[in-house]
C-alpha cells in the first residue's frame, strides 16, 4: 500500500528500505533534503492519494508534537496518522484528539529492534481502534519479522496502549542489560575465569539465560575484550525514567529496573553527592581518613 | 564412550538418555533400584573398564560430599570424576585433593536446561585441566546442544572455574526473571493494556527483549492468564545466595542480583518483620494508623 | 501576633494550642464546628485585623487547592497566606499566582514533628520572600522548639523550597526508618540475641545510630515486642513518592529512598505479581514445584 | 578496678584516659613504646593481681587472633578477656574455646562511639556469661555514657553476641548514612534550595529525622560547603559485609542495607566494569554512540 513516512533517520531511513523491498510505495520526508522524497510535509500530503496513511518517526518531544501539529493542518478528514517514535504514552491522547478534531485518525506504536530491524524485522505494539490498526495492517506485517505475527506484533489496547508497551519494554530492557553486565564484572573479576567472551559465548545454546541480548555483549566482547575502549557513562533516553514514574503511580514494586535507572545516572556522574557525603560523615565521627580530591591520581 | 552416571533424578535420568541416544554406554546408579542399571557404587566401579569415567549428578552439600568421598574408595588410579551437580566452586578444590589424594582426576561441570536439556541440549561450563577435560569431551559434545562447540559448551578455566561460572548464571538468571516479571506486573496494573500475555507472546522476535525466559513467561501466562492459580511462594536453591557472597567478597556492586535474592525471601515470609517495625515506627511519630493483625482478612 | 488557622485536625489542633500558649491569637476554622472558632473562612477573614496572615493545615491536594481558592476570595490586598500542610512543591507557584494576582502574599512551610510537636516544638523549612517569611517569623519562633533558631527553622528559598526540603525530609525518612527496620529484622531473626528491645535502647547513648527514630523502635519493642501486634501493611502519604519522581527528574541516584518506598507498595499487596511471575518461569524451565494458591494457609 | 588493656591505637589510647579519668588502675600495652606502660603482653600479665581482666582492643583478623592466642599463654585459669574490637562475632566462639582451654574467661564487646567516646561514652553491646559480663561491670560503666545503664550498654547474649549486634550496628549506620547523603545529594541538585547545609542543620530539632549523624552532616557541610575538597571514594572496614553475608544465611532481606554496601564498592571503581557492558550493549543494538575512554577528561 502507499505509506507517508516523516523522519529518515536512523530508524526512518532503515524502515522505508524494509517497506520498499516488501512492495509497498514509500514517499519518504525530512528536513535533509539528501535523503529526502519531497519537500515538504504540505508535498508529501499532496503526492499521497487519500485517504493518506503517515507514519511519524521522528524524536519525541518537541519535535513529534509539531509535526503532529503540523500534519493536522496539510492532512484531512478519514487520514491516518501513526507515531511509530518513542513519545511517552501520555502523549497520545493529546495528539489524537488533536487530529481528531479534524477527523484524522491516530495509532500509536512501539517499535523495537534498532538498527537489526532493516534485515530482522521490527518488534511492534500497537495502540488505536481495531479499525484504524486493521487499516495499517499491511505496513505492520512488511515491518514485523517474519513469522506468526503474533510472535512480533500486538495490539495491545487503544490509543496510547502501544507506547505504554514499548516504554515498558524498554524498562526491562535496561533491568536486562544490568543483569548480564552484572555477570560480566564478576566473571571478570574471578582469576579462575580465564576468559569472560568465552562464558558469555557459550550461553547461546541451551542455558536458561540464552537470549539476544547474551549473544550481544558475547560479540561486544569479542570485538573489544576487556571493553577497555568503552566508557561506562551511559545515556538514558526517556523510556526508564517513565517507567519507574508509572510503577510510582500503578504502585508497582519495580527495584530491579530502578537500580538500572540509578546506575545510569551514576554513571554519568564525575563524583557522586552522595558518597562525598557519606565519606564526610565517616570522618566526622570515626576521624577515618578521608580521599581528598586533591589525591585523586 | 563408557560412562558411570551416579545420580538419576530429574536431571540424571534425562542426561543418561540423551547419552545413549548419542551412542555412549552409560552405566546409572540411583539408590531407587526402579532406575538403577548397577546395585551400588562398588557394582558401577566393577560395571566400567578402567580408567573409569563417572559423572555425579546428585544435589550438591553432603550428599555430593558422601558420593565423592565413596567414590574415592571405590575408584583408583587414573579414573575421572566429574561434578555435574551444583555445587559450591568452593567445594570443588576440597573434592579434587581428596580424590587427587587416590591418583583420580576432577573436573567440575556447571550444567544449564533443566528439564528442556534432555531434547534441545545442555548448556555446559566446565574446570578442569585441559587433559582432563579433553578425556571427556565425547560426553561434553554428546550433552550440549548441537552446532558450534563453543555456543555451548566452554573451558572457563581449572577446578572450580566450571561451578563458579554456572554461580554467575544462575544469578544472571535471578535478575533477568525479575526484570520480566517486574514488567508483568507493570502490564497487568495498566488499564489500557488488553492482555499482558499477548505483548509477552509479541516480543518473540525482532526486540531487544527476546530471549527463551521471554518465551517462557509468554507460555505460563497463556497456560495461566493473570498467573492466578500460582502463589508468589519461591523457593532458592543456594546459587543466588552465594552469587551475593562471592560478589561481596569481589567487591563488585550486584544490586540487580541482590533485589532478586531479596524478593524471594520476602515472599517467603508471612508478613515482614522489617515492615512491621516500620509501621510501627510511623505509629510512634505519627500517631498513623497501623493495621491490627487481628484485622487481616 | 493574630493568625487565623484553617484545619484543626490532628496537627492543627495542637498549633493552635501551641500558638496560643506562646501569647498568640488564634482565630481557627474547621468544618467541625466543635473544634472551630467561627463559622466560615468568610468569618475568619472577618475576624482578623488587617493586614492578616492565614496558615492553612489542611490535607494536600483538592481540599488545599479549593481551600487557597476560597481564602482568594474572602482575603484581600497586603494578606498572607502560609500553606503548612504536605503539598507538593510544584503546587507552590499557581497556589502563590492565583493569591498574587488579589495582591495576597504567599509562603510554603513544611512541618515537621507529627503527634510530638505540641510539647516539643515542630521542625520548619520555609519557602517565600524575605519579606514575607520575616512578617511571619513570631509564629515561626513560636511553632519551632525553643534554642537556637537555626537548628529548629530554615528559610530555604523562595516559593516552593520550603515543601521541597520537606519532601526531601520525609524521603529520607523512609530510608531511615527501612534501614532501623531491617537491623531489628536482623536481630530477631538470629538466636544469639536475647531481646532485640533491649539492644535498640542500648543505642540511646554513646552510638553513631542514636537518633529519634531509633529511640522511638526502642519504645514500641518495649510497648508490643516481637511487634506481634501490628502488620506491616504500610500506607504512604505521598512525599516518598515524590522524591523519588523528582529524583528522576533531577538524575539523582536514590537507591536507599526507592527501596524504602517500594517495599511499602508490597506491604500492601496480598500477593506479589512479580513473584508469581518469577515463581511461573521457575516452574516452566525447571519443573520446580510451584506452591498453589489453593495450598497457601 | 584494675584492668589490663592491650591496644593504645585511636580508640584504645582514649579509652585508657576515660578509665583512668573514672578511677580505675590501667596498665596498658601497644608495640609502640611511647604510649606503652609496659614492654611486653607478659609483663603486662605480671603487672596484673590475679584474678585479672585484660581488655583486647586491636585491629580485628589476624591481629586479634594472635593477640588472643598469646595471652592464652601468658594469663591463666580465672582470668578474663574481653575483646572490644570489630571482630566478626563468628570468631568469638574459637577465641573463647581457646581461652576456655587454659580456664580463661571471655567476653565480647561491640564498641561504638569512634572519636567522641573519650568525652561522651561509648555504646557497649557485650555476649557472654552473666557471671563474666557481671564482673567486668564497672569498667562498661565508666566506658558508658552516663544515664540509666541500659541507654548505653546492652548484655546482649551469649559469647558473641555482643559483636553480632555491634555488626548490626554498622549494617544499619551505612544505611544511615547513605540515607542522610540521598537527602544532601536532592537539596544539591536543586535550584530552590539555597544551602543545603542549613536545611540539615534546621533538621536538629522539632523534625522525625533528627539524628546524632544529622548533626555531624550539617557540621562537615558547615566545614566543606559543598563538599569540594572531599572525595566520594569510601572504604568499607567490613562490618557491612559482614551484615549482608549474615542476612543471607538468616533470610532477611536488606535492600537498604545493601544498597549502601553497593555503593562503597562503587565508589572505588575508577569506571564501573558493569557500566561499561550496558554502554557496549546499547551500542551492539542500537547504535548509540558510546563514550570512547580515550575522550574521557
Amino acid at each position: 500500500m502507499q505509506l507517508g513516512l516523516v523522519g529518515l533517520g536512523k530508524m526512518g531511513f532503515n524502515m522505508r528500505a524494509r517497506l520498499r523491498d516488501g512492495g509497498h510505495e514509500v514517499v519518504g520526508y525530512d528536513p535533509r533534503p539528501e535523503v529526502s522524497d519531497v519537500a515538504s510535509l504540505a508535498d508529501l500530503a499532496g503526492a499521497l492519494a487519500t485517504p493518506r496513511v503517515v507514519w511519524v518517526m521522528v524524536p519525541s518531544g518537541t519535535v513529534t508534537d509539531s509535526t503532529i501539529k503540523e500534519l493536522s493542518e496539510v492532512l484531512g478528514e478519514g487520514d491516518l496518522v501513526i507515531d511509530g517514535g518513542n513519545s511517552r504514552y501520555t502523549e497520545d491522547a493529546p495528539h489524537a484528539e488533536l487530529l481528531g478534531a479534524k477527523g484524522i485518525a491516530f495509532v500509536d506504536a512501539g517499535v523495537s529492534g534498532g538498527i537489526w530491524g532493516l534485515t530482522e524485522g521490527y518488534g511492534l505494539m500497537v495502540g488505536g481502534s481495531d479499525a484504524d490498526v486493521e487499516r495499517a495492517m499491511p505496513i505492520f506485517d512488511t515491518l514485523r519479522p517474519p513469522g506468526p505475527r503474533e510472535d512480533g506484533f500486538v495490539h495491545v489496547g487503544p490509543v496510547g496502549a502501544g507506547h505504554f508497551a514499548k516504554m515498558v519494554h524498554n524498562g526491562v530492557e535496561y533491568a536486562l542489560m544490568t543483569a548480564y553486565a552484572e555477570g560480566y564484572e564478576l566473571l571478570a573479576a574471578e582469576d579462575l575465569v580465564k576468559d569472560p567472551q568465552a562464558v558469555y559465548q557459550a550461553w547461546s545454546n541451551g542455558t536458561v539465560v540464552r537470549s539476544w541480548l547474551q549473544q550481544l555483549l558475547a560479540r561486544a566482547l569479542k570485538d573489544d575484550p576487556g571493553l577497555v575502549e568503552i566508557s561506562g557513562y551511559t545515556e538514558d533516553s526517556g523510556e526508564g525514567r517513565w517507567t519507574v514514574e508509572e510503577a510510582i503511580r500503578l504502585r508497582v514494586p519495580v527495584p530491579g529496573i530502578a537500580a538500572s535507572l540509578f546506575a545510569r545516572f551514576l554513571s554519568r556522574q564525575d563524583d557522586s553527592p552522595t558518597m562525598k557525603a557519606v565519606a564526610a560523615l565517616r570522618n566526622q565521627f570515626g576521624g577515618h581518613a578521608v580521599k581528598r580530591v586533591s589525591e585523586s591520581g
